[in-house]
């Protein structure tokens, strides 16, 4: 695999599919509304998944720089054919150099840049960009622009979800769900935990599926107990839960699901524990609609649990937003206030986990409509005994 | 898949399976040794990959400080396990809240740690933490420590390869090599590109492979001539180049291959550049050696490739470092004077790419030896016409 042109950007789970559909001139509308409400004469825009949501382009290096007076988008040599094949409302230069030095060269040699011109406002984006591109950029504009840090510009309005990308989302739930059922078939005593995953893959890869989201957890017995067990060359024992988290990408948009079974006989607390998370899973969902805080959302599912007594086994926070990327905003998470609006796609995902026996979780993923929310996660959540 | 306490790390391609053998406690003496020669008291490792090598930890949430006095490796909940089982050689700590803010608090509150203190120095990776973490590290931290910017500490050791590391890369290329007798007895006409890809991938898990350790390129007719051409739902046609590039990722360490072959009767002008990608290819195998520069290995091939006149076709560098991370130091580029060490493990993948035509590329891991090279992967590079 051919590297990049020296400074490596987060390289987030992006496809190089085209984006067909998607109303791209419209969101750069957007953002040129709200940059023009704020302080900011133009935003670089340098998070590859916000690249995408904005222009289309789906490769592993590139610039978008939004004005008022246009976009223009910067990638390598690598990217060339592809860029010009994707990329949508922008001007599209390639680059010999690193695209960062380039990027900053171009507007600091631009007529009315230098050191007497009036002062300009570029906003970079602070949870993405590196210190040291930070500091290469601001040396490189020398004091052309003033150089400000934003956070979340792109990323608030990517968290709800226009029609188009429901759809995207809605084609990845249903090609995710699925491989659960290879799994049922797959799972059983003697089997590894690799080989169910192998298995899950396969299917999606043959279902069309870009990639894998993340990469897929199967965690058996023990192992169950570890929220990241990521599937092991463990074998499956009787006698304890398998907890399958797996999500596809499918024209770029991602799917998250986990589903746990149990293998062998079952025993008496592992079903309490089960049905607990279960109520709990669907008290949550339960409290999504639009004004509800995700905070509230959190507590709806943390109080079920509590009043089981497994509040303190539940370690995590309850889910998160899924779109370009399988984690976005909004975090539905303890005190967060975050109200939720229309559009916006969480996954609802409590568990419990008690170390060195066994872990329970159920996840789904749910839209926020005009009047609650719809379950997209079309699988069924009745406990599976094998 | 659970979402992170609110920051995420760039999250690199790391795995569950432990780092068993590994000898950590040295990598952490050494740079401790080094830090003593330098203006910094401790250095905060971000870079998930230099953690990993530091102290064993394979998640995908953690920070680990570095200091005379011993190490302190900081993760969140989900992690707690795991943690406590894989580091090695330092104290685990974990964290409810973000964990940049748990560091920044705990390194704050320390015991003469004050305003009026002696000032102490902490180096933090400025090619991996972002504008705001930095911004938030240091306003936590208040005057108690000065915050310096460090590139490369980690990443230099990490360069030259151990043995344990590299009978990791050994093994990693084996069976990632295995995947191309797969893909030769699945390419033919009318068989989709991702289909290849779910062949080899499902391959490389029944082998043992934690993951790919990039998105499987199969590209084949004109996509070939995208250098970055991820397996899409294309159907392979007789009469053109398919460009295979993948890796596996086994015990943490990754493999990186290449493998161009052709679909029906061959035109000559394709055999032809085939041919001097080959000589190419083989021209910058020959150069390298302990005390060559990277930049006299890219011009080896770049020479090869003008002289055929395919020099402006080839678009991209000659290769690039490969370990725990698919793309490494150092990198294998026109210009570059970083001198070859024995130990150095690289990739030699010139190509050649006519737009709207067709492309090749031929790419092996080698590694650098006492007396010149090895090269690793173990595949003919003879042109296939399947």
């Amino acid at each position: 695999m051919i590297g990049p042109v020296r400074i490596k950007l987060c390289i987030a789970a992006v496809a190089l599919i085209k984006s067909a559909g998607m109303n791209f001139l419209a969101r750069q509308k957007k953002l040129r509304e709200h940059l023009a409400t704020t302080r900011f004469d133009a935003l670089l825009v340098s998070h590859l998944p916000n690249v995408r949501y904005l222009c289309g382009f789906t490769g592993s290096s590139g610039l978008l720089l939004v004005e008022a007076a246009g976009c223009q988008f910067l990638t390598d040599a690598r990217y060339d054919m592809q860029a010009h094949d994707e990329v949508v409302g922008a001007k599209v230069v390639i680059s010999r150099r690193n695209i960062v030095t380039e990027m900053a060269g171009r507007l600091g040699r631009r007529k009315g840049a230098g050191r007497r011109a009036p002062r300009k406002t570029l906003g970079i984006e602070a949870d993405h960009v590196t210190a040291a591109e930070r500091k290469q950029l601001a040396s490189l504009l020398r004091s052309s622009r003033g150089l400000r840090d934003t956070t979340g510009l792109v990323e608030d309005a990517r968290m709800v979800k226009d029609k188009d990308e429901l759809d995207c989302i809605r084609k990845a739930v249903r090609v995710g769900a699925g491989l659960f059922e290879r799994a049922l078939q797959v799972i059983r005593p003697k089997v590894k935990e690799v080989e169910v995953a192998a298995e899950m893959e396969y299917a999606a890869r043959m279902a069309g599926a870009e990639e894998m989201s993340f990469p897929t957890i199967i965690a058996s017995g023990a192992r169950s107990a570890l929220p990241h067990g990521r599937a092991s060359e463990e074998e499956i024992k009787p006698g304890g839960f398998v907890v399958c988290d797996w999500g596809v990408i499918l024209s770029g948009y991602c799917s998250d699901q986990t589903r746990t079974v149990w293998v062998g006989p079952i025993e008496n607390d592992a079903r309490a524990a089960y049905d607990a998370v279960l109520e709990a899973q669907q008290a949550a969902v339960d409290a999504v609609k639009p004004g509800a805080t995700v905070g509230e959302v959190d507590s709806a599912a943390r109080k079920v649990l509590r009043k089981a007594g497994l509040g303190r086994y539940f370690t995590h926070s309850t889910g998160h937003g899924v779109g370009i990327e399988i984690h976005e905003s909004p975090r539905v998470a303890a005190g967060l206030v975050q109200e939720l609006r229309p559009g916006m796609v969480i996954t609802i995902e409590p568990g419990v986990y008690l170390p060195g026996k066994w872990g329970v979780r159920i996840e789904d993923m749910v839209v926020v409509t005009d009047r609650g929310r719809e379950v997209l996660t079309p699988t069924s959540k009745e406990l599976v005994v094998l």
